[in-house]
């Protein structure tokens, strides 16, 4: 076995011992070590500002883009806000220790569910250096421990930071090895954590979609992977024209790079050559270039001034990121539902419509995390939802569908009190 | 690819299609196919027990041993049997449709979560033919579709199981397809159905240790898999001794081939005396073999009517289903706690004490699906827990842990009701 993965293996096994005290850490303790965390971010800002510069002189001089460098870098007022945020996450309740359910059999056992963490998380991300940060305080709040593996790019960033979580941490009385830090920059070692099945309970990966699909095809481990957001807004024959207006042009423009911006509109053909006018001039104020399938195409040509392409196939289901949308009539819900049914990720599906039963249909036919009636799909998130922070966005259907906060981060056990009783 | 993969992604691909309409078939619907159902195994009997007939002969012409050819037998009684415990499903509460933590944001939203079917089910099952009627009522009632991939050794039985299933459901009203059958007996089928990831959302291993090993190890689906129970009853100093020989005499004698039947027996040193005499000849009553570490062996040895075996390193953290018991004596409950997070695999743990901290301790600390205090651990059950029929115990802590039943069948959506929203 080489070294890094022997080192690897021990981290692992710290946060495995560790995470069964924490399971018991009392939410007082837990919340100590976050308040902790947020004033030791200001007060230690100089090596953690000093430990960027590093970063970032090296980023630069191995020619990172300005996109990618701006991500990487931190500074002072950024600093400020990922402490507030901490804070924020030391104010949201505490899932752990919850009881559910509890109820007195009648042999006299009295049963429930008692909500405990999960164990032991794996975190996998790229170069943002306020992920460490994020994920450290979700797990440290809901009881878990973690074993972190930022990006080579942050790694002078992301040791001084894990330094500061583990020191305030420390001091506030969380068990030693509750977070753990992988230093080492060799890339098998990444393989070899999502494989670690006997010590990890849940890997979290966050960043680009190649890493995303590395880790959901090769992990053994259970794995949290949003991400991949392909989400449609149909506008339906009696949909209100000026809310449909307003919600696709805030779907796709509002923030254009996140998996729950729009990627393709879906127009009742009824509806089309007036909606379509109206939104492709909103859309062509903001710069979004339109996909369009013939019979949009149609519609739309005559208009000089747009950004319009001829939709191809591989448009439809595709996750823009950008601003770009894919745009096709149909004549139906039904055929509506049939695209979404298709290409749909599974992520957030919109219908805007004043008819009933349509809505109705929508909600109960689309098979997706997030199915809205008349709002924009930009609202699937942790914090609009009310559920404070979020690990990520699952699309998957075991243990936790859409936003994946707190409580998602937690299993249960049933917990039984009996006085003697056998089974007849 | 071969016409055996061919088919079974055809039949896939159909259970899918199904799945999209099965997910709001009514309730009224799916009982009614339960009563068809379990009405029609009593009408066709005669066909349902000539098939078996076929499958029993052929085994005992292949040399099966006499305890499996009894796991593959039907007769009118077990069918009587069978066709209750469908009527049994039928009057449990639909899971579907019913809508969690439903509110309104401040912005007028109306967000909450509604229990939807996982989708589409793979079950993979040996021998017994009743799983072919168990986990289809199962899965119709929770609104799934179903792939069965039975043993070859009952394929006649199963395909006269399935075709009166198939034909009760369909005069019900169920869509054409939620019921699938994999006739094809090419044991490649099972590695290709276990990594059907864009088809199937869960499949469920019924059978021995060996399928259960090889399903978990290469399923790319989801997968749970109980099965493994290693069960320990820690006796505190401070047990009621009579409680504790009742309870651990239950524990390992009321049906010793189950996966919560007792293990392990850990004594504290203050007790061992006077209790291991008691359950030791209590045991003794009923054939069970005890393999003791060398204080419990100094204890019981002078007792020369007892089967006692000196303990080796295998017997700790082992899965008997037999009559025999693990016994080891420990100097604390803390030495009791490491023991069973060393060799306990999160199934069903007790412990039997009169003193409260030690029970709070217990219920704490120990990390396993169902967490016992003076009581059996064989009550780990759907059924004995309240919940109705279980498709299998979890020992799992992702989505579901301990007795899976129809809840743990589903996942949910967010649902939300808007009326114009858009995200600031």
């Amino acid at each position: 076995m080489n070294s890094g993965i022997e080192e690897l293996e021990e981290k692992g096994r710290a946060a495995k011992a560790a995470s069964r005290r924490m399971a018991y850490v009392s939410t007082e303790v837990k919340n100590r070590a976050l308040h902790n965390i947020s004033s030791d971010l200001l007060t230690k800002k100089g090596e953690i500002l000093a430990a960027n510069q590093i970063d970032c002189k090296e980023a630069e001089a191995s020619g990172m883009s300005a996109v990618m460098l701006d991500r990487l870098m931190l500074d002072a007022s950024r600093l400020e806000s990922i402490a507030q945020d901490v804070l924020a996450v030391a104010a949201l309740p505490d899932p752990v220790g919850e009881v559910l359910d509890m109820r007195t059999l009648p042999n006299g056992l009295q049963i429930g569910k008692k909500r405990v963490p999960l164990g032991v998380i794996g975190a996998i991300y790229e170069s943002r250096p306020n992920v460490t940060i994020d994920i450290s305080s979700l797990c440290l709040k809901s009881g878990n421990t973690v074993i972190l593996r930022g990006g080579r790019e942050a790694i002078h960033s992301n040791s001084a930071l894990v330094k500061v979580v583990q020191e305030a941490a420390a001091r506030a009385g969380v068990p030693d090895g509750a977070v753990q830090f992988i230093e080492n920059n060799d890339r098998d070692l990444v393989g070899h954590l999502i494989s670690m099945t006997s010590i990890i309970d849940l890997i979290v990966p966050r960043g680009g979609a190649n890493l995303i699909r590395f880790v959901k095809e090769k992990a053994t481990v259970p794995v949290v992977a949003g991400g991949i957001g392909v989400c449609h807004t149909y506008v339906d024959r009696s949909a209100d024209i000026d809310k449909a207006v307003a919600i696709a042009f805030n779907a796709k423009v509002q923030r254009p790079t996140v998996c729950n911006a729009l990627d393709t509109l879906l127009v009742h053909a009824d509806v089309a050559e007036r909606y379509l006018l109206l939104i492709a001039a909103e859309w062509a104020k903001a710069g979004v270039e339109m996909h369009c399938d013939e019979r949009a195409m149609a519609i739309l040509k005559p208009s000089s001034s747009l950004k319009l392409v001829p939709a191809n196939d591989e448009d439809w289901g595709k996750e823009f990121l950008a601003l770009v949308a894919a745009v096709k009539i149909v004549d139906s819900l039904d055929e509506a539902l049939e695209h979404i049914e298709r290409y749909g990720s599974g992520h957030s599906e919109a219908i805007i419509t004043e008819e009933y039963g349509a809505a109705m249909r929508f909600l109960n036919e689309v098979d997706a995390a997030c199915v809205y009636v008349n709002a924009s799909t930009r609202f699937t998130d942790g914090g609009q939802f009310g559920l404070g922070a979020e690990v990520g966005i699952s699309t998957q259907k075991m243990h936790a569908r859409g936003p994946f906060g707190l409580k998602e981060l937690t299993s249960y056990k049933w917990i039984i009190f009996g006085s003697g009783q056998v089974r007849p």
